[in-house]
């Protein structure tokens, strides 16, 4: 189901987008089916700000309101980031998948997920090349619980950081020229965009668990590469 | 619908694929729907070496049984050639995406279209650096109607020749410092790599017509580049 | 490209939507390439309420600042629009993906496309089963040029007209008795789809040309069926 | 990464078809990264008839030659089952997408995936309306763990037994008379098609563990339904 949603953001109140919605509840032994119009109900009355908090209470009146053990509920949406060249500071949207995942069964559970691009540049073909090294898009994800609140303009910046350069929507001519430079001095492998991207969650004061992966668009292979990990730091 | 389709190679007789196919027919004025099984009968009577003759043989016999005025038929399959890496020739299976297409309405036109992952090298990113190039993967098309027989192998060649290099699914050490010094010694913007495809179908003898075009996944930004191009050589 | 956009809506002012964009513009023969960052510019400075008028004015805008011939400017968005259920009047928000395409090349070309999914239910089912009919969702496209100013909800209405009923974001249980039997009451084939369709907006004394079609997911079937028409009625 | 593979079938010796082909392993703490060249070499010696036990085997192979704790292996294919009509018995292929896990880690585990599309008939909609039904397609899937040896056509039958009724790719008159009644005979919500399909996996002698799904395209809604299942029944 989508929906039209307001997210909080860091800077400048809310920020509007398009939200993908699932929503599931456990069915008691003795119910044969579930009422699917309550879903709609229960959401339509909390259709503001989107915060982490809030999608919590959401789960768990959709838990109460349908009489269930559990309810699961799942929002997708493309969140937008206006970015600063590196040079020109010329300024360009950027925009990233959100996932937000709360599960409510007596306690709350909350899983805030973001999908970021970023390009890689290959260790190996620039260390065993005269001149040039291949380098491709990727996407990196990374699906944290944390606590108190965590910003998605935090968790993207700490992804691109893990990648050999960031990936930018509006690049002049000096911009292009520090970004090619900038990639081509911090090769990365798909396995240490990941593992430095563990690195920092483990530093991260508030990241209690994390699921991360990059998918690298080889640009002279016909298939991917990719590399993840998952850990919990503390429950 | 997806069926299990034979198709004739260059070399080593046929390959065994999965298609999915389109059919449809004009009705006629005076009738309210049409036999959708008819098009599986005439289908299974035909499920045999898949040619540009059979498909249009099959698109002849769909606008006779069905009584229709035009008959198309549209067949997608993946369709796999061997390659051997440019320095240590080791051996690797590369997929394409193959389309037939055929229409009957008295004549029969039929055209092939084929997609190539490539790689492409930016000249202005070169240029413009102290070292490196932005490169990515790139995915470039072509349609073609043609005199007499094309092989899907002969045109997926002319295809791979117009990026700053092919793609290959297995590569050693030797090969990707070859590669990668291959690309940066050829650098192409996305246009460049439709008009060069395009200089080599009008002096292929057998190519009519021909749309053509090249989406390039950029690896420093957010969005992709796009080219394309169409021309009727002769009709 | 992915961008927040407003659209102007038929009541109550403007909706916040997220845009995909893809832009074009022929390239003059003694340029290489195109300036790609011109394009985020142009629509940087246009992100206000979209229109027919306003795309237009963004396509002519391309043209100029880049010097072409000929610019394309397409925008895909998700269009939500309040419905009620049509016994209880319960509100929900239905989701329609819109496209707007202009094109500029002295005179300016506009096309408005939408598609709404509807249910269709089989004539043939009805009449030779004793009782039940296999019905499914399917999803009825319409790209229209048309005079004067249309609007998304009035072409949307168009569309859902055609099927066999409306679908709904929500539905309570008279409403569900309504709707199941409404479809019982007006079976039909996908040809009569877009043949009703068709015969709606031949009628419009806005519409211009038309290319319609609609996709039906057989329910007792494995594949889909499919029908489509396309008329220009003046020029 | 796409290959052709020969998969046994339960009559009639092996079936050709194009798969899909993850592989993963563990990365040893002292290694950068991993030999993805490789992969493709273990993989094109065993490119023989696809069974559990050969996928098995790949994967434990796998872990040895790239000297990892781990390694996991998946492959997604088409699988092709000729079905009859339930009336006319006219034979029709009919298309399912299979999928084959293993894990090599000192023991090795292998789970079989299968996704059916199927019929289902809404109790709800025919209970409270005077005549007809609302029905749609949907996707049952299943991935399971068990004893011996299962078939696909086996697993195949068992999804396709908790629908209203089985989706096929013929149908004549008579069938689609048959079909539309034995639908509408055999109402089901979407839980009861997963509990269904439980009870049948329960009594299965050889399921060890199953985790199953379906998701229909409701008919009446713009959303679909949902409702899944998991359950170790022995280690």
């Amino acid at each position: 189901m989508l929906l039209i949603w307001k997210v909080l953001k860091r800077i400048a109140f809310t920020q509007t987008t398009v939200a993908k919605i699932n929503m599931y509840v456990s069915l008691p032994h003795h119910k044969k089916g579930t009422h699917m119009s309550r879903f709609l109900e229960v959401l339509n009355e909390y259709a503001r700000p989107l915060t982490p908090a809030c999608i919590g209470t959401v789960a768990r009146e959709i838990k109460e309101r349908l009489e269930a053990e559990e309810a699961h509920l799942e929002i997708t949406f493309t969140y937008f980031i206006e970015k600063h060249a590196p040079v020109t500071a010329a300024r360009g949207l950027m925009d990233y998948q959100v996932t937000f995942r709360a599960t409510a069964n007596g306690v709350t559970d909350f899983v805030m997920g973001v999908r970021a691009p970023a390009a890689s540049l290959c260790p190996c073909s620039k260390e065993i090349s005269r001149y040039g090294a291949h380098n491709q898009r990727c996407e990196i994800e990374a699906a944290v619980r944390f606590d108190g609140d965590l910003w998605i303009e935090d968790l993207v910046t700490i992804l691109e950081s893990a990648a050999s350069s960031p990936v930018y929507a509006v690049l002049k001519r000096p911009d292009e020229k520090y970004v090619t430079e900038a990639a081509f001095d911090n090769p990365k492998f798909v396995e240490d965009i990941v593992r430095d991207l563990a690195v920092s969650l483990e530093k991260h004061p508030q990241i209690r668990s994390y699921s991360i992966s990059s998918e690298n668009f080889e640009s002279i292979h016909s298939h991917n590469a990719y590399a993840q990990i998952s850990r919990v730091i503390r429950a």
